[in-house]
């Protein structure tokens, strides 16, 4: 990982401003592997009080952008291709934390593998998985 | 569809508080269709200032949750059990319009068919189709 | 749709031995649609004696794949990314019949979209249905 | 695991008739774990010489169900209700190894993770992998 990424990653981040809006933050950057967190927040939730399916989708496919995002080159965006999720268990407790992993770096496209655990009075219960298709842009004019 | 359902959804909807938050509103309940509209905010982005991947989802999952739901009994609620979703084109317009569609209702689980499109200048674009399952829960001691 | 892509289509289809080895036979090759067939023969069933769900994937992974190539250069190849595939019924009849449709074609990647029908006593039951991202491959030194 | 799963699957193994058509053989049975191999012929390929996509699908699909089942009680049958798969390399090689793992059993659907592995001058390479969702039926009349 080149030694900038993280900070490339944080910035880049800080600019998905829908992150803010439900309270996301970025709690990991390693080669291939990137975490996002949400706290529970009573206006994130589906009509039985849990966090939406869709809060859950969301900060794991961040995770897994990112993820992909660390094996590229500095010029590169990434762009979400597809995913398919599995919803395991209600996404109810404190927060929840998704994890998104390279599975298969390539030179368009990468594969990644995300899971989303909620934590539940201190204990990770996982509640989704995903995988996904991320592809490498370089002729966007952006760099993240 | 049963004379209540509309009104049933749209009270369901209206416990969604993640709905409220992005700003979504449930515009069309027909038997086994359903529409959810979110106009664009500038706190509902990604990095490249379309609409985030994940509001895009969210938004057709409950499009589809929704329509599979009118189908099927009044003392029943829906649970998503997974989906996939395709993003054809960025997600950036006046606003997005999802809309659920049952491919085949059953008694336990139900699939949909889901299409996003975003009003660009008055003309609607397809930027994400949904292909989901979802699942009847009796037990749940709730009805939405 | 390119005059000679049929016949390209059909060659590079009689090349696709398993297609021999399941019997199966290319039925339709228009801009954007191609259908796949194949008659119930006992060897191709699961435990319960209805059509495996390979093979209903196989062939509506074919009929995607030509569908997107019917959309494609000439020099270009296809290669497929992901799907994803619903079974919505028993696939027990007299013959599936598979037909694959671009939703999005794209310089890189087409998304297509699939339905297999079984036949039954004349009329035809929706037993699946994919979503499928396509690549296109120009490097391959293959043409089909 | 009790203790004649592994007998069970392997009978009902022996009914999917496509399995020996193929030239498939269940190699491992472990509580929530399957593996299913097939050693290369020229008559299960696609345009490119390669193992076709539909019977990397086919074995990994059938070790994922048999995963499933290791899970249940005695009486059910599994059905698969959908998956998704990601192609990762050219299925090419001496022989393919699938792998089916429960991620998440549950009383009505249980939620598996596969892998593909291409044998390829006795080292292994990760081809595909998939995310599926697989139904119990105990109504069915069948026991596998």
């Amino acid at each position: 990982m080149e030694i900038n990424v993280e900070k490339r990653i944080k910035n880049s981040f800080a600019r998905q401003t829908v992150m803010t809006t439900i309270g996301a933050s970025i709690t990991r950057v390693k080669p291939g592997e990137v975490s996002v967190e949400v706290p529970f927040r009573s206006d994130l939730t589906q009509q039985h009080g849990f966090f939406h399916a869709g809060v859950v989708t969301m900060i794991v496919d961040t995770a897994c952008g990112y993820a992909a995002l660390t094996c590229m080159p500095v010029v590169a965006a990434v762009l979400t291709v597809e995913y398919k999720v599995n919803f395991l268990s209600p996404a109810s407790g404190e927060k929840l934390i998704a994890r998104g992993r390279v599975l298969k770096p390539g030179r368009t496209l990468t594969v990644c593998f995300g899971e989303v655990h909620a934590l539940q009075e201190g204990k990770e219960k996982l509640v989704a998985t995903m995988l996904a298709t991320m592809m490498k842009c370089e002729d966007t004019g952006l760099t993240d």
